[in-house]
């Protein structure tokens, strides 16, 4: 193999730990790939720190003791959070998405790769310090954006059922109560899926009163699990006291109008705060 | 800002590309974001597709006229797809995964996002020349393994719901055979969720006797939609007639014994071919 320039090194290296989000590469993985010393991957790794945070691409860390090495977290600047989630608001806040019943139509923004990766990275950057082992979600609008939480985090996603199915084997089974009607409905989760002693972090899609949220940190206990965060992508101002506290949401709707067919949707506070403060 | 060397627009510009994958980037952009000439950037973009091409990261490809620019896409090579969808197979064929009923537990796998993002990519790079408008699936344990590959696409998922919900606005629900016991079931579609003429890639994650993207295809055609190809991560070796032609897997099973509880899976014949070509 030829020599590997700075340039190469520098464009490979990025591929891969951008490929692999908060996965650990040590210094020696990368001297083995490109046959450089390790001195010249340190220098290497610096100019790549620069570079992510010049250009706001994510934070790029060096992790040291015995299992250290570089890391990629895929953490947004704080305006370009809000900026996200504003122009998210702004798409949901279009005038036709108000279905009959209030609900509002986000099934093909909640299926759209690019938006659905930034919102989990969103999310995902409040919860890194927390190290969950798994992202829990349940199914099925919510899925696309756990997965992508999950990928922003390194860690698997599990999936709770609405209702056991042959091909997942022996499950735990909790019922819960559900929307504002306060129906009783019933979730599984399979037994291999998770393992006592682990963290979590639950998120979702849409949140009312938080009785899925509650169902699936009962299901939690049932399997001695600690949950560290719940986060959803939505939540209603009303009602205020939800079934769960602590939860974290990145947009809130205060009303939705079926004459007009329009909501009125905004980011959470807490993202405008973020963004405010970081504007100094 | 000061001058940005070569060093570090290569590396912004890996960052940018892998993360918006088969999106056309104008030269225009990059020039206005590192403030450099378009003969340069052009040279960037020579070192970047060599980089790619020697590390196997994927495929830069300049795209010439009006609407032309740079484009990445994740193609792995042959002989990484091969590898990573036979070391799938490995870890589908431990001893315990055959559940009663000879169902194969892998719940656990589909939710892991490097795992599930990598098969996405080696489901893409089958269709980028059939251009499909977006990913159709079915809800629910194909929605992770569908997400990625639109993601590598550039398109939007679209999931087909067992049955029509109030948040999803009217739907066209049709009847199909699902199992080998051939049970009617019903699924169904938001109106709102594709358009007339678009064209379609499905994916799931396993087929058997294939009633259930048989009931996909009969639904595209309720729409209007082309369907350019039938994707799943797995499929049965029996019945070897699929109740719809032209179907890919990555993976095929021969075998289950629910005794030893363990499976007999490999890579799918066309996988082993490509593989097999390239090392000449």
């Amino acid at each position: 193999m030829d020599r590997i320039r700075r340039n190469e090194r520098l464009a490979a290296m990025t591929r891969i730990l951008v490929e692999s989000p908060n996965k650990i590469f040590t210094l020696g993985t990368f001297c083995e790939l490109f046959g450089a010393a390790k001195s010249t991957l340190s220098e290497d790794i610096d100019i790549l720190r620069g570079v992510f945070a010049q250009f706001r691409l994510g934070q790029l860390d060096t992790v040291t003791g015995a299992a250290g090495g570089v890391r990629y977290r895929p953490i947004p600047a704080p305006e370009d959070a809000y900026r996200c989630v504003r122009d998210l608001a702004q798409t949901l806040a279009a005038p036709g998405r108000v279905l009959p019943g209030g609900f509002i139509y986000m099934a093909d923004i909640l299926a759209m790769p690019d938006v659905v990766e930034r919102m989990g990275t969103i999310i995902a950057s409040q919860y890194y310090r927390a190290e969950p082992d798994f992202v829990l979600t349940m199914e099925t609008k919510g899925i696309p954006v756990a997965m992508m939480t999950a990928k922003a985090l390194g860690v698997p996603m599990v999936i709770v059922r609405r209702d056991s199915k042959v091909y997942e084997g022996p499950a735990v089974n909790i019922n819960y109560l559900s929307g504002s009607g306060n129906r009783v409905e019933t979730m599984s989760l399979s037994r291999r899926a998770v393992r006592e002693g682990q963290r979590t972090l639950i998120v979702d899609d849409f949140m009312r009163a938080g009785g899925t949220a509650r169902g699936m940190v009962d299901m939690m206990r049932e399997f001695a699990v600690t949950v560290v965060g719940v986060c959803v992508l939505m939540t209603t101002q009303e009602p205020q006291k939800k079934r769960i506290d602590g939860v974290k949401s990145l947009l809130v709707i205060d009303d939705t109008d079926e004459s007009s067919g329009q909501a009125s949707i905004r980011p959470a506070p807490w993202l405008v705060a973020a963004a405010e403060k970081a504007r100094g």
